[in-house]
């Protein structure tokens, strides 16, 4: 149980898991003629963006012009899925000269502030909110579009792409049927836009959505990020199976604590993030799973992570099972939220190959 | 409102409200004769640390062997308050051989493997529970205790120190009789163990104890660590007042909707961190206050940040101040949890003296 000699909490990546998420996702774009443009935001690693290169992918996505500057070592074409932070733009221009950017625009201000201020083109698709309501504008808010386009027409720098939009509402879902539906609804939307726009191209899809919908009418591009590792809460709205996620926590067991059958871990919020989602136990922030050579098999039904502080975390632990553990070995915890938890862990990570 | 030139989210350390906060500790601490061993885990910077060695402050917690080993540039006096990860002896030999260092203990099986493996002098704390149950020994549970000691006793690297504990349910209080109630009975259950083992020192206090208890009676230590910058949560529980807070985030506002009285901010879950309270709102990751010259005044009235995703922070605004915000400017926002946001923002701070 201890081959792995975890002396900290560790992030392990389960290569093969990984690269079969990978591959089924340009399967899937292959098959519905969408180009893949992935969100590098999960991963954050340019080791792992060299496995979506060596499938043939040249398109990325990232939601900082930060994350933008530390993939351009290696990305010539990149998009910037964020409201773009005119206050950056140095670096706007620093990425523009030497890469093809994409930047998202949903106001005036914005577009008015870098047609003065560009030093080289960049491509501009303008966010809709096609019901997450976390920003973006309206699809019928034509004349504000109107407006937006106009002011990309005057400028001998900026190009408009098309429309780019994320379902983020898709995470309430629980159901296929819930993520379609929603899906369906971001899809009449577009295309309403594109009776306006038939020029323009159409780009969105975030994970659940990426995974389960079959229809992608008039649909350009997708730009799908946490499939490539996965996690519980893909898991608890339907967007894939516990054995396709693809990265763990190892954490070293610190203390035991019989009387109320828990374990204190080494590995808390600042190394798990204090992403949680409810579950028949309640609140729960990782799932306990059985080591196997070369990575890790089943859930340990009810074995979970109860709470988590800055650096600890309570494992809860069925009491038949307490004392096969012990102080020193480790255990190998799936996350909630693997964009969280490998952001924090980016410098505590192990590939298992 | 811009004299800051914001250009990505960016930790705020107001110097003259920390050194405030620093100093009424110390002066807590000289009142009731008690040695301040403050945690350093809250701003894990040797900047801040330095204005603590200002103040006369010699001795440090730290939550981890890592925390441990960054101080041990410039402190030479520090317990590690996390059960001892033995699968560290490397690091733990390493600051044991160049710095007086302090290790909690609750189980026989540390203790024996410490024993064996350890090549200088450790200083040895037994955690007790006091009533939060995450971590450390029943303080009722002698025979436990005294098969740790007889062991400790038995090395002639160990040094056994005392008993120490964290009242970490006084995060659940909202009141000061609360807390002070809470203190009470931990106070209690240590004064029992001090009948067992007179010799021993007692080594309490969380931020809220600390900060709102006056009766430190057997009590040599105390080690609260939040107080250095003090957040909202501190001030829901009842520790600190608003105008004590020392850190906020300042965080560019890259969109703004004024049909739902919403702005977006550069600023989310890997800055803010998740950490979350319930208010009079529901629950909020954060509060917006005014802008002054060389900090930030009172809480904008209705005006608090309602969600965090990734890098996209939402904050719900007046619909009558709406209009006053423009793309471009920044807001200043109070973090929930100041502990988890410095953590996150180590490479991103600004102090203002």
């Amino acid at each position: 149980m201890n081959d792995l000699k975890i002396k900290i909490p560790t992030l392990l990546i389960d290569e093969v898991k990984c690269k079969a998420n990978i591959k089924m996702m340009i399967d899937k774009a292959e098959r519905h003629d969408l180009v893949l443009r992935p969100h590098f935001k999960t991963h954050q690693s340019l080791k792992i963006g060299q496995w979506f290169k060596d499938f043939g992918v040249n398109k990325i996505t990232v939601s900082s012009l930060l994350m933008a500057k530390y993939f351009s070592q290696e990305w010539s074409d990149i998009l910037v899925a964020f409201p773009t932070n005119i206050n950056e733009i140095e670096t706007i221009n620093e990425l523009a000269k030497t890469i093809k950017l994409y930047l998202s625009v949903e106001n005036v201000e914005s577009i008015k502030f870098l047609s003065s201020q560009l030093k080289s083109s960049v491509n501009i698709y303008i966010q809709v909110d096609v019901g997450y309501h976390r920003t973006g504008i309206d699809p019928n808010n034509i004349s504000l579009i109107n407006d937006i386009l106009r002011m990309v027409d005057q400028s001998d720098k900026l190009k408009f792409v098309g429309f780019f939009a994320h379902s983020g509402q898709s995470y309430t879902s629980r159901t296929p049927e819930d993520i379609k539906q929603i899906h369906f609804e971001g899809l009449q939307l577009m295309s309403g836009l594109l009776k306006h726009y038939p020029f323009a191209k159409i780009s969105i899809g975030d994970t659940p959505t990426s995974s389960i919908a079959e229809d992608f009418s008039g649909v350009d591009e997708i730009r799908p990020g946490n499939f490539v590792f996965y996690d519980l809460m893909q898991h608890q709205i339907g967007s894939c199976e516990i054995s396709d996620i693809a990265v763990a926590m190892a954490c070293p067991i610190v203390a035991i604590h019989n009387d109320r059958s828990e374990i204190v871990i080494y590995g808390g919020g600042v190394h798990f993030s204090k992403d949680r989602l409810e579950d028949k136990e309640g609140i729960i922030y990782g799932r306990v799973v059985e080591e196997q050579d070369f990575g890790w098999g089943h859930v340990v039904q009810g074995m979970y992570l109860k709470s988590v502080s800055q650096e600890h975390g309570i494992v809860s632990v069925p009491q038949e099972m307490i004392k096969t553990y012990s102080i020193g070995e480790h255990l190998i915890i799936l996350p909630v939220h693997s964009c969280m938890t490998a952001d924090l862990m980016k410098k505590h990570q192990r590939i298992l190959a």
